[in-house]
């Protein structure tokens, strides 16, 4: 019998049905390379040695010595060659009629998480993976100081299904003058659950993953990987805090590299049981004026399925595989294996 | 510049992007078959001869005096076999802790809309595509009869990257016991509109499209067909009646004939343009308690691109095709041209 399964946060539906339930290893990534990547490609921009490829860097982490824009750096941030928003321009609405429209006002980086092109969150040093969310860290510090930006949404798309163009580890920020639907929706939910019931939904959510088990993938002493109650695609994975943070930056530096780990490990535990899929992750962090209740998260979407007519028509998903199933999986597999 | 421009009924925003623009022919489909498709597929439960293939008929037109389950059909309509919602079940959302989850009570029929594999919308001769519709008004005649089902939602899946598993033409139904958020969100933004306007946002969409006319692919005598202002994806159209039709089974016989003329050329100018692309469409009909309100309209989405983390992070498309560049291509296609 199909399940509908309600988001405790945006209400929203999901359909849980496992007739067409496959197990974790026939969901096979289709452009996964036969061969090992190297650790350099002569014409990958975000290689070391290429940096005359991108855009002026416009923040690094580098060895002592070194000039911006050559060799000797461990995550480098350029501004996006094709950026989906302008740094300049007039952000105020305008009539065109009985329509509306402004110039695009934001931001648009990229992080390059490592310089050598093989070396994945999956297969990163610890310490070099740390870097790199540290490197988010410093990102959103930086764009916090303009007033313009009410959301910051760092994201990584990881394969060809899952959006990614280049193959070399990178993540992207987008800063956006506006608070998104997605998150406005979070906002709402979260305020409308509060009001309810006196607390945040995460601190209930947490209690109950951890008195139930049955969506638990880890815990570590800070933070909780789990499966959501109501995962829109199959094998969907949430890391929350197990105390409030509402600012990614705000982090410290113990807490981030607890955050590192885990994050690691949740891609490794991917990668070993679903043969190393496409994925996209989002990282939420408090936008402007909400930076006193915000609750981070970082939910990471594996891209085994398309959205078809019915998901694009009803914005509801159908998801084929059990939370609980996708948890045990996931909580019984040795994700560093993968490594 | 990019530019943010805001969908007039959902007030939702959308980056319109052209930097990495490309022209039509640059969206090629690469699973295109490229040998000719044949009229019978030894294998194929939806090819005429194959009936033993599917769950037993639940519609179908044919030829007088053959029988259910037998070859004769023009157009038949089936169970979904491995349906996302069952036809029994408790409905009433239930707790387990904090959460919330229900039986998957719904419809999901599949609307096989030739007997003859080969036979896509695009080469269809135009009889045969009249009776498809003609099949997806008495198949939502049907359905309006269970209470239980507020919304109905007819899609078209056409190619892998559009979610298609099967090849065969033909469509899916789905019957929810809910309104979805998609169609919530379009309900809601209409209300709106009326409320500050007095007046159904397409009446002012139509009036606007038709003064400016950039964006407008065809007029018929009572449809149009244009590309939205605020189109989410390249090449993005909608069919809208110039005078509002609530339900899609209201449609009388002459103006389903020219719908079915107009989605066929439709989708005869998008093979044209961007070489077979895949494909979803949606038809939106009125959900129940809506009837006297609503505006019925189909939305034609090329799957061109893929939606990455930016895009689920934050709800909002980035399009990369200006509405008005793609209208014009379409506008100077003769779309007859590729049947």
């Amino acid at each position: 019998m199909p399940e509908i399964r309600w988001d405790i946060i945006t209400e929203e539906r999901v359909i849980i049905a496992t007739e067409r339930s496959r197990r974790p290893h026939d969901f096979k990534r289709t452009d996964a390379p036969a061969e090992p990547k190297p650790a350099f490609v002569p014409n990958c921009p975000f290689c070391e040695g290429n940096e005359s490829m991108t855009p002026p860097e416009v923040d690094a982490f580098r060895a002592a010595g070194t000039q911006p824009d050559s060799p000797g750096w461990r995550v480098r941030v350029v501004p996006n060659k094709f950026p989906a928003l302008a740094s300049a321009g007039d952000a105020n609405p305008r009539a065109q009629g009985i329509y509306t429209l402004a110039d695009g006002v934001g931001a648009h980086e990229v992080i390059i998480e490592t310089p050598r092109h093989h070396e994945t969150p999956v297969v990163a040093p610890l310490t070099q993976w740390t870097d790199a969310l540290r490197m988010y860290q410093n990102r959103l510090r930086a764009l916090a100081q303009d007033e313009q930006l009410k959301t910051i949404l760092i994201f990584r798309n990881e394969g060809k299904a899952a959006g990614a163009s280049l193959e070399h580890p990178h993540a992207q920020l987008v800063g956006l003058t506006f608070i998104p639907p997605v998150v406005q929706r979070h906002l709402d939910g979260v305020q409308r659950y509060r009001t309810r019931h006196g607390k945040h939904p995460f601190e209930a959510i947490i209690e109950q993953e951890l008195r139930e088990g049955t969506r638990l993938v880890r815990q570590t002493e800070r933070f909780l990987l789990y499966v959501p109650f109501a995962a829109r695609v199959p094998y969907e994975l949430l890391i929350v805090p197990l105390e409030p943070v509402a600012r990614f930056e705000q982090m410290s530096e113990p807490l981030l590299q607890q955050f590192a780990m885990l994050l690691q490990d949740a891609l490794q535990r991917l990668y070993t049981v679903l043969n190393d899929p496409p994925y996209n992750y989002m990282l939420f962090t408090a936008p402007a004026g909400y930076e006193s209740e915000f609750w981070l998260h970082l939910r990471i979407v594996p891209r085994l399925s398309i959205e078809a007519g019915f998901e694009l028509g009803s914005g509801v998903n159908i998801n084929i595989t059990a939370p609980e199933d996708a948890a045990r999986y996931l909580r019984e597999c040795d994700g560093a294996a993968a490594s």
